[in-house]
């Protein structure tokens, strides 16, 4: 129902005196990153800077307070399921945790849009990760209240996506004109598609580094072409390395290769370490969407340049935001 | 120790101030639908009406601001645990959850009594699930402070009944001359034995409709017997399905049957479908304790009688009105 | 870095007003009892007690309302892990569970330095439970935010032995002079060491009763030598039991044994029923870490020396101390 994700929800049975139902985004889904144009994500950006400051200022406070949250885990993610309790928490509001869905009601066969719907008697609005693309639209479908995509399989993750792209705007300012370099697995990382597709409402210079069978999928290279960005493909960061404003690592995993002889050929290239780093940029950003096993060396943490635990803080903050604006709190 | 039930506690080490201790159940256990009147059941559906109207005005309240619920689930059931962590949250309080069993105290060996006693250093109240009957009464036998049987294998599930009474109330008004018929599994289905139990308190005719197999125990129907309530029994629903005010829909499992033959051969009489509400009264409703497989088809959801996914919002009022009664305030 | 454990943090991105960084305890971690001298341990005791006295007037406050603590068990420790969930919100703080390590990031083999550094960009202070000894001062060496260790293994469990030091001065003033009686296996029992090390710090007499092949190691010994305590081992109670002020039970695992021969022969003396209560000083006390399976009969549960229930409640109130201080509010 991504056409129109923009209907206000007026229907709500736990609607409180004081909710503004004019509010940008209230009642609505967050399901994909295409729903957004450039006005809607400085919206949410201006509403996360709001939320970092409060954060840095007072901790946490009381927006949400007595709003309830639906945390439905399909699958586990403890990274982002922790993030969106945060969030919810440092607004003030509650969280019912549903993600042992092995043993629920889900494993004795119940239907999704069955769950959405018993949940949504208990609570203000629903975060859904499971392994299926296409899910969190289903269930949005049958939901009267809000539903947040935490990941659907190989679908979307919308809100990794706004978190990746608020981190280049708070650490580099305005995306025009940089150049962003993704390395390692481009084929199977939803992150680096999403992004890659949101940065096509920014006038940036896209360089894809991967081995030659984990090359960015052509679906996505058409979309970006489509939207005039300049995109260029290698199988070696060096090339580009001087050049790149953000480096965007991702793992490479040995199991997508036919041998191991095979991997052991090209992982070299998609490790970075502190040498990689010193060939690089002065004011560039290193980022990873976490976990990070092997591709980045430990020694690099400690050097400014490296984003990526930022990056899960500006997280907290899209996530607050978001949360805030679909209840009609911001 | 149902017999002493209403034994008032007065011991409790963090009893604040403010507390009304003459408040009706206060400090008392919810282990069976035999401790209820019908006095009990119109103070407790009238509380619960105080919290679904609050709960609509204003969605949160801090009522029970600073209380702990232990919420203590020795098998899984996401729908009733997430009812209870709602319900709690609701009127501000907050939640510690025990549900992987598994890997607790009590996968080391540890006793029912023992776990109860630890938990009840911490919290307030505790609601308890677990696969073997009695053990509610042996945790409220140890536990000084109140336990809300939360479902005690084939023993008693008073919440759920208590639920369904209250959507009968809230749907059709005084249950008083309503015809009642219960559809499926009567056998093993501990929802409609409690539910059969409650209702003699009404003056209600209920009709049983079942697989031979199926049908409701001898001992529920002695007990519904003595109380002078009308019953009747069928295997089909058709006779009945014109004057039933109430339809109580349970799933009948395939493993109940000797063959899938067999099984095949009733399976359809206990499907209900648009065809089966085309039959049905105009101001009927349709329950179902949920989750619902295929015997409830979902075209009926749009239905306005198809009542089971507003029953489960009756029971958040019901388990908000137990908390707070059993806490002393309400 | 226990050596540097008293550095205070000043860096938090999180440092709300009103914390009171000159507080004692602010911003540190709490590793090991090696790091308490016993002006530490009045301190904490001293808030402990307050934490005591409003639990029992008020129930909960708003001591640390908006702080967030990310409780992150590596293993299960249902005890453990709830007492911490209350302490925090008895305070009035929220609570981000991860204890489904084995579906989480970890498990995609992040390291612990990793999640830690992720977990602290949404909470205030980390609970660690692990099963590897050190890995506490492993996560405290890369966290800005404090690290409490909730048990690593065969290395030490802190707040197990404040709370077991707790219960004996609440229960029965000043330790000076008393004799502690440990039971059971004092091989494997990370409690009896810590603690034996942490009595060193009053002038006490130890007494340890096991099985030969589960005596208190030489290294713990050595310790408490050095600190000039007087020590005595035997592998029976009855010539200690009629001087023993605390006795301190810890159970007898049968796996510990070459045969089950071997194990029943010595099982005996190691069960604590009524007859030895009858043998035992009137105002001794009778205390276990729980889970208690059979090394004390339930017949004792209701003797008032029987003090292992009320251990429980006391640890709640040393949970709630520390995490009071160390985020600088007590």
């Amino acid at each position: 129902m991504i056409h129109n994700l923009s209907s206000v929800r007026t229907q709500s049975p736990y609607l409180p005196f004081g909710d503004r139902q004019d509010a940008p985004f209230y009642g609505r889904d967050i399901l994909s990153v295409k729903q957004f144009n450039r006005g809607d994500l400085e919206m949410i950006f201006g509403v996360a800077r709001e939320m970092k400051e409060m954060v840095r200022r007072v901790g946490s406070f009381d927006l949400l307070k007595g709003k309830i949250l639906a945390n439905l885990f399909y699958e586990p993610s403890t990274r982002t399921s922790s993030s969106f309790t945060a969030a919810m928490e440092r607004l003030g509001g509650s969280v019912i945790r549903i993600n042992e869905v092995h043993y629920s009601s889900v494993s004795k066969g119940e239907s999704l849009p069955d769950t959405v719907r018993t949940l949504e008697a208990y609570s203000d609005v629903i975060v859904l990760r499971h392994p299926e693309a296409g899910s969190a639209e289903l269930a949005a479908r049958y939901a009267r209240k809000p539903v947040i995509n935490a990941g659907d399989g190989i679908g979307e993750h919308p809100t990794q996506a706004l978190l990746d792209l608020f981190t280049i705007c708070e650490e580099l300012g305005d995306p025009k004109g940089l150049t962003v370099t993704m390395l390692g697995d481009l084929k199977y990382g939803r992150t680096v598609h999403s992004l890659a597709r949101l940065l096509t409402l920014y006038d940036v210079r896209l360089n894809y580094v991967s081995p030659e069978i984990l090359r960015m999928p052509a679906e996505v290279m058409d979309e970006v072409a489509e939207k005039g960005i300049s995109q260029r493909e290698y199988t070696d960061l060096e090339p580009v390395l001087a050049e790149t404003d953000v480096l965007y690592v991702t793992r490479v995993q040995k199991e997508r290769f036919a041998s191991e002889a095979e991997y052991d050929q090209v992982k070299g290239l998609y490790v970075i370490d502190s040498q990689t780093m010193a060939r690089a940029k002065e004011d560039m950003i290193l980022m990873h969407p976490l976990p990070r096993i092997t591709e980045i060396a430990m020694e690099v943490d400690d050097d400014p340049r490296a984003a990526y635990f930022r990056q899960m803080e500006y997280g907290l903050y899209i996530r607050m935001a978001l949360l805030a604006m679909v209840l009609g709190k911001a």
